[in-house]
Parts: C-alpha cells; structure tokens; sequence
C-alpha cells in the first residue's frame, strides 16, 4: 500500500517535472517540482541499489550503495562544470562534504542516540576512515595554500590540480584494492550493505538491473532540470551561488543517503549510517572531485582544485570534528547533537555571505 | 592553626583593598594589594563551593564547583564589558582558556606526576573532552574566517555573533543535560566533586550557602577594584592590554582552580584535576564567552565573537597539546612540563606583541 | 664478498669527490660525484653507529643511532648557516622532517606491510611520539604567525626565535630524561637498536668508536663539497633553491636512515623502523633546527625561527598525517602508500614553486 504510493507519487513528480521544464511553468515552480522529484527519484535509486547489492554481494554491495547514492552530485556537477559554473561546482562539493559528515551522520547519530544509549561499531574502520578524510583534507589544502601563497600562474594551477586529481584518484583505487581484495576479511562486518540481511528483495536481479538504470537516468535528468532553474531562482530569493550550492542543492542531492542512514542507525546499526555518511563524503572528496577536475579538461578548460578559504574552513571543521566524534567507535545523542549545532553554524554563515 | 591565618589574611587584604580603592592610594598600590585580596577571595570562594557541594551531592557539586570557580572571570568580564573594553575581554578570555589548559593542567600533571610515575583517569570522559574542546573551537574559529576572508558588514557580523553564541550556549547547556540527566550514570565516576569523600566539612549546609553567596560577592568587589587600575597599570609597565589580559589578570582570576586541580593531582586524583582544569576552560569557551556577547548585546552595542588571529592561535595550539596529552586517559610528569613550556612560549610571544 | 665491496665504492667515491673538488671538475660533475660518496659514507655511518650501539647498550645505542643518524644534516645545515643561506637551511630541515615523517616512514610501512599483513608495535610510545610531533609543529607555528600578523621587528624575532629554540632544545633533553632514565623501563621494548639481537658485530669495541669518528668527519667533509655545488647546480637545471633543499638535498641527508629503517621494517620489526623515522624528524624539529638559531648567533647574525607558509604546511600537513597513521599501534600496506602519495604531492608543489 505505501509502496504503491511511493512509486505513484514518483511516476507523477518525474512526470510533472519534465512538463515544467519543457513547458517552461517559470523557474521558481520548476524549481520547486524538480526538488519535489529528485526526492523520489533518488529513493527510486535508493531502492534499486540496494535490491543490486542483494544480489550482488555485500562487499560489491557496498560499493554500488556508495557510488550510485552518489550518482546525483556526480551528474548534476558534470552539467555545472559544462556550463562552466565552476565556483558553484565547488560549492556543491563541499556542501555535498558537510553534508554528509554533519547532518547525515549528525542526523543518524542523534536519532539512534534517542533510541539507543550507547551504539558501537568497530574501532578499525573508525581509524582507517579518520586518515582517509585526513588524505582527503591535504589534498584540498595544499593547492589551495600552494596557488594562494607563491602565487601559481593558471599553467602552474592547472597542473597541480591535475597532478593532486590524479593521486587522490589513485589513492581512492587503492583504497577498494585495499578493502575489497588485501584486507576484505580483516575488515569484513563493518561493510555491510543496508537492510539486506532481513528483508526479502522486492524485485529478481534482472528487474534489479533494469530499475537500477532507469533510476540513474531519472537522476540525471531531473538533477539537469534542477540546474537550469537554479541563477534565476538565486536572484529571487537572495540566495547566494555558494549558499544555494553549498546547501540547497547538496541537501537534495544527499537525499539517498539521508534517509538510508537514519533507517540504518535507528535499526541500531550505526556502522552502517557511519559508513554510509562517512563513505559518502570520502568518494566525493577523493573521487567524484577529481574525476571532475579531468572532466573539465576534456571539455576544453580546466578547472582548479584550489577551494575557496570559506569552503576548506567548512570541509576542515567537519572533518575535525567527525573524525573526534567517530573514532572512538561509540556514539550517543549528544554527539550527534554537536554534528549538527556546527552544520547550523556552516550554514548559516554561508547563508550570510 | 592555618585557618584561623588564612581568614585573618583573606579579611585584612580585603578590607585594604577596599581602603585603597575607595581612598585613592594610586593605581600601582591599588593594583598590588587588589590582586592579593583576589587570591584569598577566590581561595574563599573555592572553599565554600566545596562545603556547598559537600551537601548538594556529587554532581551538582562538580557543576557548581566549575560554576563559581568561574564566577571571577565572568564578573571581571561583565565589568570590562560595560566599560566597553572588548579587546580586553577578549583577551582575559583567551588567557583564562589557555590558563586552565597550559598552566593549571600543566601544573598539576607536572606535580602529580614526580610524585606519582603514572596517573590514570577514564578514558571515555577524555574523548568528550576533547570533542567539546573541538566544539569551542570552530565556535571561535568559523565566525573569525566568515568575518575576515569576506569582509562581513557589522550588522552581519552581530547576527553571525549572537547566533553562534546562542548555539554554544545550548551545546553547553544539552551537555549539563547529557552528562547530568541521560548518561550520569554512564560518567558517574569522573566527576567527584574535589576532596568531598576524605575530608569532614568545616561548615554546616547554612553556613556554607551563606559563604558561597557572601565569597561571590567579596571575588565581585575585588574584581572591579582591580579592573579599574589596570590602564594606568599596564602604561606604567609598557605591558600591553593584551598581555595584561591574556596573562596577568587570568592567572588571578583562575587562582581557584589552580589551587584545586594541583591539590586533587597530589592526591592522585588526577581525573579530577583534569576535569576542573578542562571543564573550566570549556565553560568559559562555551559558555562565559557566549553568554558576554548577549551582556553586550543588553549594554546596546553588541561584541561580536571575533577574535584576532594571534588568541586564535593560543587557543588552538592549547586545545590540541592538551587533547593529544588528556586523550588517552594516561599522564606523566613529561606531559605536564609540555604543557607548561608552551604556556612560557606563549606567554613570551604575547609579552612582545 | 659483499661487503668488501661497499668499502670499495665507499674509499672510491669518497676520494673521487675529493679529487672531483680541490681539481674543481666543474659543479655538475661535482655535485654527481659527492652525491654518490654520500651514499656510501652515510651508510658507512649507519654501520659503525649500529656497531658501537652493540656495545653500549640498548638505549644509548638508540640514542646514538638517532644522533649520529643526523649527523650529515646538522653538518650540511651549519656550513649553510655560515654562509648566511637561511632559506635553503629552513628548507633542508623542513625536507628532513617531512622526508622521515613521508617517505622513510612510508617506504618502511609500505615494503614491510607488502610482506607482512599488518603490523604492530606499541601503542604507549606511539601516544608520546604523537605529541611530540605537536610539540614541533606548536614550536614552529607560533613563532610564525606572531612575527608574521604582529609584524615584529628584528630584534623582537631574534629574542622570540632564541626563547623558542631554547623552549625547544629543553623539551628534548627532558624527553631524554623521561624515556631514558625516569620512564626508561615503560619504554623499554620499543627503544631497540636496530638489528643488535640477531648480527653479530664485524668490529671490535675500538674500531667501532674509530670507525664512528672517522664516518662523521667523512659525511662532513662530503658534505661541504656538496653544498658548495649547490648554487650554479640549481641554476643549470632551472631547480628552485627551495626544492633542492627540501628534497635533493634531505633524500640525500636521509640515506643513513632510510635504508636502516626499510631493513627493520622488512624484518618485522615496524617499531624499529617507526622510531627511527619519526625519533628521526623529532630531533630536526627539536633539537637540530633550534641548535642551528644559537649557531647562526654565534656567527653573529641570528637566523630566526620563522619559516614559510608553504614549509610550515608542509611539516603540519606530514605531521597531521602520520600521527593519524601512527597513533593505533597498528600499519598496512596501504597507509605506507597514502603517506608516499602526500610526499609526491609536497613534492610536486615545492617543485612548481
């Protein structure tokens, strides 16, 4: 019955969406339509992924949760890189970043906390995910001070950026190389797909398969709806670029991750809505924000890795304080409390400026 | 025997200080004979709040202890704010942080530790310290980025001010809440009131509220004695403003905790000292500091929460020593003298400036 | 047959350099020449400093190793400070430290984590080095941004630059005190010379101490030649002062240490190999950097304490990273590489500069 509705009201926004667009209802209703939409069509994707890991393994799994539940930042960043957009393209990583590590992690810990007193997860993972988002940290800080302090001509720039882009490529390869082949067992019950063990998948692989793609298309659609509407509606609202990337558009791109998280901590498996939070932010940091580096470049002009210094103040802070919070292996109410008192101070300074 | 000379002291230098304000003796005298009343009001003030807590029970007695251990630079503070003095406030909090973290910590780990080779204390109540520490400081760090790198007008910079300080207000308060309500029993061994169990109290639970509001009101005369002679003060000496605030007047002004936290380290109750030392920092950063803004706020001109790089960088350089020594619930007499020697090249780098 | 070998090339080159500099070759073919003799007599070094460490014992053997180990540095720094180049000395230590924090570190975890699954050492001393690296980074960083946001003139750098440096060179003897004498048997396991138990030494007790003397007077002898090639070599292969300091010359300073720790590593003992990399960069950052500010003094214009913006980033940005690495007692395949990954990153950046 509530599925029924679910996909109904999926169906109708999707639909309503494209016929703004096309019609062309105006921006601010066409803004408002598709944000309606990318909630259902990334539960949509949400759903696909996770009947995909049912048959696919856990650890596969896993990894299919994390780089589709990312699917939406990737593609709508890919159509702002073609439009040029860089700074907000910046801005929605970072928001996409804070996101993660603050109200998705903050929101799951909290809600698990109220529920339970004290949830663990394993203290190795905690530590490996800590030095990752550490990795991910020196790889934004360094250009940024390099460009910034000697003054980097665009040739320097482009070439450092290209350079970092490359490695953290690399060191995120090496990483699943790591974690899925060298050291697959050692690190074993910590990566466990979402919800796979105790309910029965709703679909066979092959319609798993099939809606799998039809959701990323979905996406990627409604996501290139939302981006067109976005100037416009900033100028109505007096939003600026980077509070509207930094939060508005990484609030709904994080859709996926937010309610799978909240689900998982709140069955008591805050493993789970740790790594779904903390994976998350990591594959943008060192994934999704370099291959858009080389995207960049294949459309003709490079965009820099160097981030503005408001935006690494916002990605240092959360990594700070999610790295003190999450490396201990236990969480409580409060601690999800603090995560989302300092994503209200992100947001509302971004909102000022 | 000692008492009886203790009390003696504590009236003479109070009634001296009195005579000395209030007849003009000139502001060196003024200064002088102030900041010994000050030492023995604030030896009072410690002393009735340990007899109050006594009666009261454990934990409120830990959180009226940190309370009113405070009640010196809160006062001093609200003083120097309605004088309008808000570098000085500033820096009197800057110097009551790293005080607490560097010389009361410092010294009492220091001590504790040639007589003990190691001391131990809970290693759960270390990590929320640390967290919290965190906490204050991107309280004081994002607003000073937000501020400098986008050049905020004021009126932006007070909204930014008074919103942050309301958060810290409440991640403070939901602490008491936390730490206090849901998970005291979870915390319950930390937080032993200082020298409660071995000691038979002086006082009877009259006397001591009696004293504790009567010290209060000693440690709030004083203070405003001693405030008023610090510009002519610090011109005398070429002490800077800032030197004087950072240092002199927060040495005073924590003479409380510095005499509990060594006299618990001696004791090999070193978890309590570190939790007078820490806690008090932590009120003070999220709570004392807040709490000013709004006093301003009520004075007609608001202080906003900025401050300048180089108390940034004390306070952030004390909050990671003290974190990397306290989080892993072990100390030695090595760890104390480090912390001790940071406070001199601090002290010495904010003697120069 | 091997060995007779090494002590051929050892005499060959390290005469060759000799030759290649009183006949002046020209200050390419010099510079190639002594960068192979220091090679040899760096590893000459290591060899008589492993031997007399046999004989004196475990700790002092520790001590010497470390001591001796650098040697070429301290040496190479003073015959720069006499030539008044401050910024390469300040870029040759910043090379060294991060040269042992990333690379050597990152060499011996990654060598020894292919061979080994994963590898343990103790936790407590890992506790101590952590915050020691702090230590440094506070001693290097606070100087910096007094003299830099306070713009403070000469002399009040040179008093700051002289107190920190002897802040600095205390908290080192005193670390000696703590971990050799008053904590000596806490810290006992993890405080092996490298190799002692299982090699048999080649030398006599004497020979050892004649040999010990004889490597230090070759490394600087080697060394003064090096350094005087440096100028023109630089120019010739467009290589900035800086980069040449920071890595040219620090890989080549490092050799000693390098090849002793990858050796330890590979035989699984990572502990070893963890204290010479890191005790390594702690000696730099807190004994040999501030011996160099009193030095530069004694030839009569102080060198102050102060370095770059992108040095300091550099030393924070490695220190940050391998106490994230470090602090668990535990190393991997894959941490070595992401500590490689960040020194290539340094690299780069250093080399565009």
């Amino acid at each position: 019955m509530r599925k029924n509705g679910f996909y109904l009201a999926l169906a109708a926004s999707f639909v309503l969406a494209g016929i703004a667009h096309y019609t062309h209802f105006g921006d601010i209703a066409e803004f408002a339509i598709s944000c309606v939409a990318i909630l259902f069509v990334a539960g949509f994707l949400g759903r696909a992924t996770e009947s995909v890991a049912h048959y696919a393994g856990q650890r596969m799994g896993g990894f299919l949760n994390a780089t589709f539940g990312n699917a939406a930042e990737l593609i709508i960043a890919i159509f702002l890189v073609k439009e040029g957009l860089y700074d907000m393209v910046k801005a929605s990583l970072t928001g996409a970043i804070i996101g993660n590590l603050l109200l998705v992690l903050g929101l799951s810990i909290l809600l698990g906390g109220l529920k339970f007193k004290e949830q663990r997860y394993n203290i190795q993972v905690a530590g490996h995910n800590a030095t990752l988002m550490l990795m991910a940290v020196i790889g934004l800080f360094v250009p940024a001070v390099f460009v910034g302090v000697e003054n980097f001509s665009v040739e320097k720039d482009t070439l450092l950026s290209l350079t970092v882009a490359g490695i953290l490529i690399i060191a995120y390869i090496l990483w699943l190389v790591f974690s899925m082949i060298t050291h697959k067992d050692t690190l074993a019950d910590q990566e466990l797909p979402p919800a796979v063990h105790e309910e029965e998948p709703v679909w066979s692989k092959r319609t798993s398969i099939i809606f799998l793609v039809l959701a990323t298309v979905m996406v990627a659609l409604v996501s290139e709806w939302l981006v067109g509407t976005l100037e416009t509606f900033s100028l109505q609202f007096g939003l600026s670029e980077l509070f509207l990337g930094a939060f508005v558009i990484a609030i709904v791109g994080n859709a996926a991750e937010h309610s799978a998280a909240v689900i998982m901590a709140m069955k008591n498996k805050i493993g789970a809505a740790v790594e779904i939070a903390i994976g998350s932010s990591l594959q943008i940091a060192l994934f999704v924000a370099p291959v858009l580096i080389f995207v960049s470049a294949l459309f003709g002009r490079t965009m820099d890795i160097v981030f503005t210094p408001i935006e690494l103040t916002a990605i240092g802070v959360s990594v700070f304080i999610a790295k003190s919070i999450s490396r201990d292996g236990s969480t409580n109410w409060y601690e999800g409390a603090l995560l989302l008192m300092v994503y209200v101070i992100l947001g509302f300074a971004f909102y000022l400026v």
